[in-house]
């Protein structure tokens, strides 16, 4: 099972791909970003994200798409321009046909650390471990997008996996 | 000249397509909205909003898009999914090839009505009188985007037809 992760930005859009078998250990195939220009119209920039998204999901024919939800920042203007970016990550996602996750920071957070209130560090340090790295994924941005996948691979293990929900359950 | 203007919602996005020589009176070409389920997902919706613009666009062939600037909702959440409507507007606008303006819910009153504080009364009885119909374009939602392409195609004349241009600054 192999699941695309995506931190959504107009600036930086943070990526992630992880794979797992269902049972064994769950291993890092690519991480990075997508960076756009500040000075570009919002119009091209969100063009890049799209194509940049398009080109992860061709590339990787991921099973699913995992989408961090909305981070509601205390800069009203920088959440409206979040959704924008948001809002072609899911159509990319769309046109691809493939089974979109949308997920919370909070939740995320709890499924790599165990607890939504978890800081940046303990989420680099928790990849590090789960994904057996040598260093944490780089920069801050790609991190969240290995985050988001690697959230979404284990929810996808506990909902197919009898065994391991009923133990989950225990 | 042929502008299309959009009033991006994830509910109801509403369009509408005016024309206009550059000097003579300025018609209506049509306008309407593109509605969307709120019980299907929100990739499914921002499909169904980029798919009908790209129509709208390919239908028209229109010299510029005009897409309303965001308003802010008191409502934060309200306005992070209006993001998302109009980030996908915006992208079917650049693979189109299309030239983007982005104006200010306050300019298009303004250049509709002659005031950025103007009611939507004020702003469906100007669209009535400029356009010659016999009543107000409806929904709301569809005379929004009419009075997006209106407020796009008065500054274009006023910029690209010099006459104009000087009689609007004496």
């Amino acid at each position: 099972m192999v699941v695309l992760g995506i931190d959504p930005g107009t600036a930086t859009t943070g990526y992630g791909v992880v794979k797992g078998d269902g049972h064994g250990p769950v291993s890092l195939v690519e991480c990075g970003v997508i960076r756009t220009r500040a000075r570009e119209p919002l119009a091209n920039r969100l063009d890049e994200i799209y194509e940049g998204v398009t080109e992860l999901l061709a590339r990787h024919r991921p099973d699913a798409l995992s989408v961090e939800d909305v981070f509601y920042a205390k800069n009203v203007r920088t959440t409206v321009v979040l959704g924008h970016a948001r809002g072609v990550v899911l159509l990319a996602g769309k046109k691809a046909g493939i089974e979109i996750h949308e997920i919370p920071p909070a939740e995320i957070k709890k499924a790599v650390v165990g607890t939504g209130a978890a800081t940046k560090e303990q989420v680099q340090f928790m990849l590090t471990q789960l994904l057996r790295l040598k260093s944490a994924p780089q920069p801050y941005d790609a991190a969240d997008g290995v985050a988001a996948a690697l959230a979404c691979l284990m929810s996808m293990r506990l909902t197919t996996t009898p065994d391991i929900r009923s133990r989950a359950r225990a």
